[in-house]
């Protein structure tokens, strides 16, 4: 596949420092307001917020067949049901105009700053409208870690869980933006070795390492999506940071899942890198032969991504330390079978949907993607750089996660999801 | 509380049957379209649709302290956020408009037709958007029914069941209104005795006969709202019919809940009932004092309703059948519990949501509201009209879900929630 875009020797005439996660090969797409404005559709470079809507008002996109219209909606929901074709064009176009020689914006003072703000200057918003949100839980090493605390270590894996991609709904209520805090959850759980459960501010409030796809419209309801035309609605890729109550998580969680220990907030970053720009980093997933998947779910060729993943536990005003480094890489189950698996059944899929991975967890213990494995169940706490020790996260802890791709010298990265943990609203409040 | 809208000697100048789920003491709020034109705000009297949109038009609220933009919107969500101050107002001014010695409109043609219309020529659609669905899990004798079948017929209730209303988030996109047809879904069981699962259309589709309450903006995230105020933030209810494939169930549902054997479906009655015009039927719910919740689920009165409900499976051409009649009393936690539970930890609930309250099951075998439970995991199949039987869900069978509440000589009922079972769409489709 060709992608003009995605060229390694391609520069742009923005600064963009070497470690950026948005060189010109990058061009994601995010909303943003510049202080009291309206938000608007926009591309990042370097530490540069792009609006996309002042671009086409000045007649960058004019000879793209779309419906500009989405370029000043709020969200990107409608731009990204123009399809792939669009987003493609789209993306492309903007290479061209911020490559190094192209003199058209450069040297037009004027429209540069109707168009170009430093993104220290303006407010990044959650990308798209989240109507439904799904979580998946395809990591082998992390299912197999809980199932050795929670359930049974001789049977750490249940028995579906190589058959297809386990997965359930989440609230999109209350999915933020990277830098909103959360707080920490009141809720009842039942303390080791007693029957009568206790309310209060939870003690094991974990992050989950994750990503998660976004959705273009992939079907209409009854319909279903197959495992080899699933990537064709994949908008893009961000981080995800799944808060979770892990002692509200175990008393609630029989029979019908994870609820509260998981909807009072779940942290998304907010530039979304599409599929596009995340194609030259396209690697093998874990081999399925044992079982072999049913035929719905099976696929040929490389359906993963070899993204870099690291946890950064920030303490307040202190030394922060790198709990985890993961990688993408590792999932059993690819997004791909994720969707088709998720339509089967007919289950509609909307344009903003987003879908989460599951913790990404390695197979080694400093690749675990969460505290509960970190610290297995609270059993080793994980020093921190000034003594203190953590099993889980302490109130005014700020939870940093970064991802990136790097191959030929480009490096495509989704800038951070971070989001601080703030203590509990006490009950009467 | 004086109501005058809910005064049972009130009649209507427009026709209503004896019978009819709707006499003026209802008033509940929908949205509809005449032929192809836009989708209006309403409200139903006996078998006439009338636009609130029309009626504001008129002036016939302009004294109301409103914004009466949001009667011009294509959902309710927008009306539901002007609070419970403005649905009392706008219903009690219904109610007085179409009191039988009203002359106004009564009297007048041309604004009578541009106001009503008769409900078999309209188009009821989806009365709000449903930004998040949430499921609850809440008749004892449900849960107890199936954990009995699905695990341990000697603890058949979970430890956590007493003590918390368990519940877990749902899939908005496949919430479709009365009268559309669901398609039976394809996925993943696994046979009795078998280690390896198969794929195909479920064998054990079956309805759950539910309630659900539409919510008003109720918190900010991180706030809470107490189990005394909840009642405040509840719009109204509709009746539910949560479809569910029982063999994908089993097989998907541990550890993390229901997922594809939900998703495909979910049907709901098009006219939401206001708690105002329920609160005549307010009643006592279950006795919960062994064990006794924890202090946020205390709560004091009366505060369940007393709602007579029924299920009519309708083979197609044939005659149907009564297989379930249950009542909304018989559930163990209250809404205002649900509600309460649902946002200690912070959780944000806003204008649309929707929150089932689980099947409802009554204490005697014909109550049950489930065919899982009618049939009894399939052992005891259920004699049709026809001579056929059913211990789940024929294609081609329609799945009819009745509700009302009845006292001083008043019916106020929900309409149906009605539909159709269809086969499932082939694979290569």
């Amino acid at each position: 596949m060709n992608i003009p875009a995605n060229n390694p020797s391609l520069k742009s005439w923005l600064e963009v420092a070497p470690a950026s996660d948005f060189p010109i090969q990058n061009i994601p797409f995010g909303v943003f307001s510049v202080e009291e404005d309206d938000l608007v559709i926009g591309t990042r470079i370097g530490d540069f917020a792009i609006s996309l809507t002042a671009l086409n008002d000045l007649g960058f996109f004019k000879d793209i067949d779309f419906d500009d219209n989405v370029l000043y909606d709020e969200t990107l929901n409608a731009f990204i049901s123009e399809g792939k074709e669009v987003w493609r064009a789209i993306r492309n176009r903007i290479s061209e105009i911020f490559e190094a020689n192209n003199p058209k914006l450069r040297d037009d003072a004027k429209s540069r700053e109707l168009t170009i703000f430093n993104v220290n200057e303006v407010n990044v918003e959650l990308p798209v409208f989240i109507g439904d949100y799904t979580d998946f839980y395809s990591s082998r090493e992390h299912a197999t870690n809980v199932g050795m605390m929670f359930r049974d270590p001789a049977n750490a894996l249940l028995p579906n869980w190589l058959h297809l991609p386990v997965g359930y709904h989440g609230r999109s209520s209350t999915i933020v933006p990277s830098g909103v805090p959360v707080n920490r959850p009141l809720g009842q759980s039942l303390p080791k070795g007693e029957t009568q459960p206790v309310f209060g501010p939870s003690k094991r409030v974990d992050f989950e390492l994750e990503t998660a796809f976004i959705t273009a419209d992939a079907n209409v309801m009854g319909d279903r999506v197959s495992v080899d035309d699933a990537e064709s609605h994949m908008f893009g890729m961000v981080l995800l940071n799944d808060w979770s109550a892990r002692d509200i998580q175990a008393w609630e969680y029989v029979p019908l899942g994870p609820f509260l220990a998981k909807n009072f907030g779940s942290s998304i970053s907010c530039w979304v890198v599409t599929m596009d720009a995340l194609e030259p980093f396209r690697c093998a997933s874990p081999s399925q032969e044992d079982p072999k998947p049913l035929p719905y779910l099976q696929q040929k060729g490389d359906h993963s991504f070899d993204i870099n993943l690291e946890v950064i536990i920030q303490p307040e005003d202190k030394e922060g330390k790198t709990v985890c480094k993961s990688n993408f890489k590792y999932m059993y189950w690819t997004m791909a079978q994720q969707l088709a698996h998720h339509t089967v059944n007919g289950c509609l899929v909307s344009s903003g949907d987003l879908m989460g991975s599951g913790t990404i967890s390695g197979p080694t213990k400093d690749s675990f993607g969460s505290m509960l494995e970190l610290s297995w169940g609270g059993q080793n706490p994980i020093e921190m750089p000034d003594g203190s020790t953590r099993t889980f996260i302490e109130d005014y802890d700020t939870v940093i996660m970064k991802g990136y791709c790097e191959k030929d010298g480009v490096r495509i990265g989704f800038g951070d999801v971070s989001s601080q943990l703030l203590p509990a609203v006490p009950l009467d409040n």
